[in-house]
């Protein structure tokens, strides 16, 4: 397998975004991508496309990543759309690390965009919740804050995990968003605020919930044989991991746990060749904040239940042992579906480079992860990268 | 790049399937293509799936992969949806292609589905009608069979390209599809039938188009380095190329002709080494008649503005010097959109093993082409294929 790098990445703010319509977005991105790439590149050199969208909203609803490539002046390279709900353009990333791999081209872009805010509230959460168990569970009322809020009372009767833990990642991760020029929710919170803010759906409060975002994010791919033409300060793919689960929670076994989540994760630890205990910082599916305490246990950072004590104490804010979403993660940078995955392999690359704005640089940022859940964990991803 | 080969591939029968739902029809396909290994398989060896889909009717609308893969019986791996509309499958073919060649994994399936027959006349012409330029032309009436219709109209004017000739296609096809099990519209018609019946967008007729049809396909592919564990008989992909054309036909320099076709035929002829004169038979995208004698043309099959003649003189009939769509296509076999792509290559496969029903089995087998357009040629994909 050819080594595969990041040469360049680039993102939309995410938020309100009534200016731009969605391949604008992509383009916004796709030109900040490009423009960071140290020695410069002609945008001719890109040879395929991987796209991740759930459903643009409004305008092209199926062939899109011909109409995107179009829009980014990438004129007649292949464009492939990857759908896997929330977990598209990681998905869309594995796929051009493959083609890049293979030998089949020497430079991909994958990238993500979602428009979210033209579309009011009752059917947001329609347009959402298709990529649960439509024919079983959503008309029941398993949404995804219903799924989550399940699996939150779970992990509390199980576990002891207290409600003041969900809400302390949530302003962890407002910390760490405020000071991120890209973010949606850019807005500090007091713990006393988190806790008294309205259900959505018990136990989970409305600063439990990411927001719905509007947003793009695009990185550039590079096989190792011909980086040396783009940058001298490459960041490498040590490894990734990918896998499914019933899309109906009443086929798991489990709902305090993403077993995609644990399987992609076996896949990426063994190809990187590292141990959880090596990853430096990370970036994970906080699309709730009962999913990142999951998350720290279904990715090892901390022993199974207790994900809760691991926020507690201070282990994933900035300045911790391992700092976990110092972007802001979903919860406060926001949540355009399509655009999450590559935005956090964006911010990774960022960090591993030392790029990011000073007040939220991590110190050791030797080898950072991504974790990207697609639904209830229906579908999942894991990357390691590092400068190795 | 590490050779990667086809071991097995199923189908349903196209046409009305009420009688079953999506992940139903893909189970069907995918359980007759893991029967016909020659060695047999276990599916727990099947690392990666691959599924093309436009939008499932009815049911599951997102993260689709996932739900298809546990009804397969695949719990837990890597799921991909890639949606390119009507070129879905053969691009979700091209990318486990480049799984298997980077050596991310050994055996994948790709594989598609549609269900279009559960939506009335009007609401499918909007459904279909998504993969073309929303935002400029379709809403002015450049529906599919607007687009192809203006195509023919240039075609014939520009070369002479005869009413009886679009005609002829739909005849040729209809007598192929007739000995297929496969096939949706089973039967044969006559020159005159064809060319008075009704029209559907001047100069095209109902039977210059290929119906809208319910169906599944699936493949599975194979590195050549664990090959010998499955069959001794494997099929080779040689070669393939890809590409993207603008969405809005009003951005192209030319509607008698997919530059798209030209640029992914181009790639695949250079990969395989080999040029148009050397392929034996082939399946292309006859979404409606005059698809094939553009697409004969951006083959190269035969010089530009001849596709008519080319189909006149017997050429792409059985029995002819270079078999087209001895399937039925798209035509008479059937277009549910996401399974075409992998339908095409399954009867390739076929074909070259000599295992396809005796009335259509080809004499040439040698080497066999796949052609799969998206929209009105937003994206294409051209595939070849032997035993070499």
């Amino acid at each position: 397998m050819r080594q595969v790098m990041i040469i360049g990445a680039g993102m939309t703010r995410f938020g309100d975004r009534m200016d731009k319509g969605a391949s604008e977005l992509l383009l916004e991105a796709f030109d900040e991508a490009i423009r960071n790439v140290d020695k410069g590149m002609d945008r001719r050199d890109i040879e395929m496309a991987f796209i991740g969208n759930q459903g643009v909203g409004g305008s092209q609803l199926a062939l899109i990543a011909a109409q995107m490539v179009e829009a980014l002046g990438l004129y007649g390279i292949p464009a492939f759309r990857v759908e896997n709900a929330c977990s598209s353009s990681s998905f869309a990333f594995i796929n051009a690390v493959q083609a890049v791999a293979s030998g089949a081209c020497d430079i991909a872009i994958a990238g993500g965009v979602e428009k979210m805010r033209e579309i009011s509230g009752k059917q947001v959460r329609q347009w959402m919740g298709v990529a649960g168990d439509n024919e079983w569970e959503r008309q029941i009322g398993i949404t995804f804050p219903g799924a989550y809020a399940l699996a939150a009372q779970r992990h509390m009767l199980d576990f002891g995990t207290s409600r003041e833990q969900l809400s302390q990642v949530a302003v962890k991760n407002h910390e760490h968003g405020f000071n991120n020029s890209k973010t949606h929710l850019k807005m500090k919170i007091t713990l006393e605020k988190a806790l008294k803010s309205p259900i959505v759906a018990y136990p989970l409060n409305v600063f439990d919930c990411c927001p719905t975002s509007d947003g793009a994010s695009v990185v550039i791919i590079c096989a190792k044989d011909v980086v040396s033409k783009y940058t001298d300060r490459p960041v490498t793919v040590l490894g990734y991991g990918a896998a499914s689960d019933a899309i109906s929670i009443s086929n798991r076994y489990t709902i305090t746990s993403l077993i995609a989540t644990t399987r992609a994760a076996q896949r990426a630890y063994q190809m990187a060749g590292i141990t959880p205990r090596e990853v430096s910082f990370a970036e994970v599916h906080d699309c709730f904040t009962i999913a990142e305490i999951m998350a720290y246990e279904d990715l090892g950072f901390c022993p199974k239940g207790e994900g809760g004590k691991y926020v507690e104490e201070g282990h994933t804010k900035l300045g911790g042992t391992r700092p976990v979403n110092v972007s802001g993660g979903l919860k406060s940078k926001g949540h355009p579906l399509g655009a999450t995955g590559t935005a956090q392999i964006m911010e990774v690359f960022k960090q591993i480079r030392g790029e990011v704005e000073p007040q939220r640089q991590v110190d050791n940022n030797k080898i950072g992860l991504t974790h990207n859940a697609g639904g209830f964990g229906g579908t999942a991803t894991v990357c390691i990268f590092g400068m190795r």
